[in-house]
């Protein structure tokens, strides 16, 4: 069997004991194992603090840009190849792998370019200078100046490509060295990506390390200069951030957590119209695209009273087209879960919902996949819930169902109901909102702006890809549930990696020393 | 004897029990009593966000920023009232005392003239547009958007006046309603100050609110929309962000923590120069101001070697000078420290620190006070320490003596390792550095840039008012020791109450609704 090793310190680590298996979630047959036994962690951090840092200082701007704009390059070229362990590992539609490994190479790409636009810059100009005193002999400045730290980022099962990628895309083009930890039960493709990266001499010695397995004492060992960015479940987060080292350091600490995203339809685009077969179309894609497996999927839906029946017959109609089942078949539409764990849990979710929900459409059950043998597989039907009640404290509100499942919640249809019901979930990586009505978006826009990271606005004539995708030139966080973080959003995404210093003297000194 | 209320929830509230008693430190006179016992926390929490919230979102931010101009004036009618106030429960002299509320004052007024050139927006654009798709159809702009929360304002015992101003100036242009508490111990002057404000209708009603005492379990009553912002020690911000109900609500927190700044003196800057006379002023003010007890005061001295001695010898002159006593008496200089408690630690601190460090001038010791009765007030001298082997991992970097007390340390003279003396404080708010060699000041912000939040440069013809001053236009914070908070420097003092959100759509969409 395959076995997956971690790279620390310049050496690939196989752990001896303590092995986590991984499979894939249409058959249930086994890839690999992992684990990260035995790593020297204290080690790892050193290697990269006293070489990986040093190399990226070396480097401008545009040097880390041209390195990120290759290694996308890269990636392109072995793209088949990552394909099909996403397939393999993340039980990943054609559609689904290239989302993800595609939305990874783009997002190199993207800060690639970013870097290359930045030159030879070694630090960041903040905003404007302003006068202090009576004249520019007190004068003030900011800049963002790289931190010489180690970022550890912890990724989910998900998206084991882009989530890597689009961390270390920023960390990097900052000037910060990595130890990248994919979730080890779909690791393989992350894996293989930086072992892609890694060869010929790509990347600055010790910019980028890998942990597949436990990340051991790795979190309690940072420090002031380093940064901790972690994706995951909402409960997972909460009892990292707590950490003491953590908080006795004031280590910068960076959060996506799975939240309840909400598409919500304006009371104007009615049954017959445009805009709502472009909700029913853009809802339908991002409840079933990786199999619902999305931090930014659509979880509730909120919807007029009046257009809730068209809008359940809708979606119910173009949720029976899916076919799920194992990718290797070419008829398949959906595939599984990733992992027998994440099966258990959507299907306890849904139980739960059930307590306040009816069943709108699906079953809500593990179905056999088509392309797959009977009783294996980690199948769950494209299920449609709606609740009755939704603006009382209802589950919906709270528990996520990590599937292809969403609710319908039925609402009067003025901006301030709608609103209140997305802030409801306590905060979201997203909102979709779909309506011609300039007026109803401002309104809707004031009450749920707080609530969310990113509003994405279907109206006539836009062209956007769905508010599932996470792009590089917008935020991708959100407040409260969502995780309170920040990631991407073009030069934002370096912040966490970047000190922000007010520097104060005479204008002839303070504005070279910014870089102005 | 007085008792100090809170104001909650539109009345002044009085506690009945557990009082703590405010002193004159020069005379260890009581001046008053205080308790927040019985106070309706959760009830206070509720008009913020019933009342406060609404009103602050009904005024544009020109609106907003008038009342904060009208908020500067009517605390410079009240001057006198407020300096006598910091005189007798602070200790100020009349410099210290016009340090802080002429500093509070300056501040208000600072971000009222940025709210009048907000006009009449209601949120803030965050950057320019970028195309996403093939056309404008698909497009985005981020905004900033106000939050729906409470900001709650624990602040530190050295600034009563300041300390409430420049957080509440922010929140509150930003829109967000606020609880402030002062230290209790000095709580005599933000009390007189609220008061002011609070009379006449000058602030929407349920916008500022005010605890003298204990805050009880506010803080494990806020929320994902809300706020917390604590200045104070280390150790207390330590045990405030470990606070599970902060960490399972994503708040955010925002902490400025006392910090080993650092005065860094260029090889360049030899004694006979002008630049190297400037040092010794600047830093025995900074030394000796408000009596040693500011975050940004100088706690460590770097200067190369060669000219240790004639530095000690200059230092120890201006600090001889000093006249420690009750500010009452017109020959006093410097005033006492604020607390009994204040003067065991200052006391303690020091020992702490002669274990590895000399005497190079002033005792070390409590004094008895000019103009104070012998045996009475928490007067410490001045005092100049030495440490012989500051790249060892010495208390001098991590001890903090809240009083008039700073510590030489020699090095070689290069950048480089003045930097490394700088990033062994573990992260400061300021550091300042004197010198007129572009190439030298170059490297050492190179290196100790991301150490600190703030850098003061001193150099020929410059014209700065001091390290210590945190003014409104530029960033106060600094990371790891410091707190890895940000507050202040103009518009960015707003973040942590504005949320930021991408908004994606149409161009014709998307730009009016993020207001650009």
């Amino acid at each position: 069997m395959k076995t997956l090793t971690s790279y620390l310190a310049g050496r690939w680590h196989a752990g001896d004991r303590d092995f986590q298996t991984l499979v894939d979630p249409s058959t249930e047959e086994t890839l690999a194992r992992a684990s990260s036994a035995g790593a020297d962690f204290a080690g790892a951090l050193a290697w990269a603090r006293s070489t990986g840092g040093p190399a990226l200082a070396g480097l401008t701007f545009g040097q880390r840009g041209e390195i990120l704009k290759a290694a996308a390059k890269r990636l392109r070229e072995h793209r088949d190849e990552l394909l099909a362990l996403s397939a393999a590992n993340n039980g990943a539609t054609a559609g689904d792998g290239a989302f993800d490994v595609d939305g990874a190479g783009g997002t190199l790409a993207f800060y690639g370019g970013l870097g290359l636009s930045l030159g030879d810059r070694r630090h960041l100009v903040d905003g404007d200078g302003l006068q202090l005193g009576k004249s520019e002999a007190f004068w003030s400045r900011h800049a963002l100046v790289p931190r010489p730290g180690v970022a550890l980022h912890v990724n989910a099962f998900n998206f084991p490509a882009w989530g890597f990628a689009e961390k270390f895309a920023c960390a990097f083009l900052a000037g910060m060295p990595v130890i990248t930890k994919p979730a080890t039960a779909t690791a393989l493709t992350a894996h293989r990506m930086v072992e892609i990266l890694l060869a010929d001499g790509l990347l600055p010695e010790g910019a980028l390390q890998l942990v597949v397995g436990s990340t051991g004492d790795l979190v309690d060992r940072l420090g002031a200069q380093d940064v901790f960015a972690f994706t995951g479940s909402a409960a997972t987060a909460r009892s990292l951030r707590g950490r003491a080292a953590l908080i006795a350091a004031a280590v910068r600490v960076n959060v996506e957590a799975d939240s309840l995203n909400a598409a919500v339809l304006g009371p104007d685009a009615a049954p017959g119209t445009p805009l709502f077969d472009l909700f029913v179309r853009d809802v339908a894609r991002e409840m079933t695209q990786k199999a619902g497996q999305k931090c930014t999927a659509v979880r509730r839906i909120v919807v007029p009273r009046e257009h809730e029946g068209a809008l359940i017959e809708a979606l119910a109609a173009r949720l029976a087209r899916v076919v799920t089942g194992n990718p290797a078949d070419p008829s398949v539409t959906m595939g599984p879960l990733a992992t027998a764990a994440q099966l258990d849990d959507a299907l306890d979710g849904i139980a739960e919902l059930l307590a306040t929900c009816d069943l709108a459409a699906g079953s809500g059950a593990r179905v056999d996949g088509v392309g797959a043998a009977a009783g294996r597989g980690f199948f769950v039907a494209p299920t449609l819930l709606r609740c009755e009640a939704p603006l009382e404290l209802t589950p919906v509100h709270e528990r996520e169902v990590f599937g292809p499942v969403a609710t319908v919640l039925a609402s009067s249809g003025t901006a301030a109901e709608a609103a209140r019901l997305v802030a409801l979930g306590g905060g979201t990586l997203v909102t979709s909102v779909y309506s011609d009505d300039a007026e109803w978006r401002a309104d809707f826009f004031a009450g749920a702006g707080c609530w969310t990271g990113r509003i994405y606005v279907g109206s006539t004539g836009a062209e956007g890809f769905g508010s599932g995708a996470a792009l590089p030139g917008s935020l991708h966080g959100g407040p409260g549930r969502a995780g309170g973080g920040e990631e991407l959003g073009g030069l934002r995404g370096l912040a966490p990696y970047l000190q922000r210093v007010a520097l104060q003297g005479h204008r002839d000194v303070v504005d070279p020393l910014a870089g102005a």
